[in-house]
């Protein structure tokens, strides 16, 4: 069912300085920070030629990262993203199995514009998981 | 410098419930659970078509992991892999730019049988991160 590794999400407690580090330390491809207020981060991209990486900060006062920063100053993974090919079906498997969706479990517009659900970390290792329909 | 993400490690406190998810639940191809006596771990690979997760489960009492599934008894994502073509020049690039290496800074031969270094998590936004020689 699962297909690529869309994403690694990270929160950072400093955008600029993670992005900066990627670029010139680690020597990677780096975008622009690009604000998502529907989502309440900030998001810088690293390209990898495999995947990619994402550098999440917290956008506005509801942001869903502000919390995890709190309990991890230092920043942490936030989440992994799975692709899809159809993220109902994907749901209703998953459901099927026991896992929990999280929110209503309804597929909203990620970041990326297409289709996504967040699976429960209890239920997968600890793990926050993002399925991406592609 | 960095070049593909070679893999994301996952701690697990149930090694054969997290494969078998992985390969029911969540449909992916996963490999036979391979001991690593030298690295303190028993792996699982699962196999994308870009990259590569590894479940981790603490082998012998002095494993790496042992600690932090004490701290994440649910488990939790414990490192990602970024591909470098020479470990030593990536190395010598970070420690001039003030990144700390863990252990003796000389590379180990890591679980896929190639030089690896790892670096401090607080240097890298919470994130321990290996570095591999491919």
């Amino acid at each position: 069912m699962i297909g690529r590794l869309n994403h690694v999400a990270i929160a950072v407690p400093d955008l600029k300085a993670a992005a900066e580090q990627y670029a010139t330390t680690l020597g990677a491809k780096v975008g622009a920070p690009q604000d998502e207020p529907d989502h309440g981060v900030t998001v810088v991209f690293i390209e990898l030629p495999n995947t990619k990486i994402e550098l999440l900060y917290p956008l506005g006062e509801d942001s869903p990262i502000k919390g995890f920063l709190e309990k991890n100053p230092a920043g942490g993974i936030h989440h992994i993203c799975y692709e899809v090919d159809d993220i109902l079906a994907a749901r209703d498997r998953l459901k099927e199995q026991g896992a929990r969706v999280l929110g209503t479990g309804e597929p909203k517009i990620g970041a990326h514009g297409k289709p996504v659900l967040f699976l429960h970390p209890k239920d997968f290792n600890g793990c926050l998981v993002e399925l991406e329909q592609v």
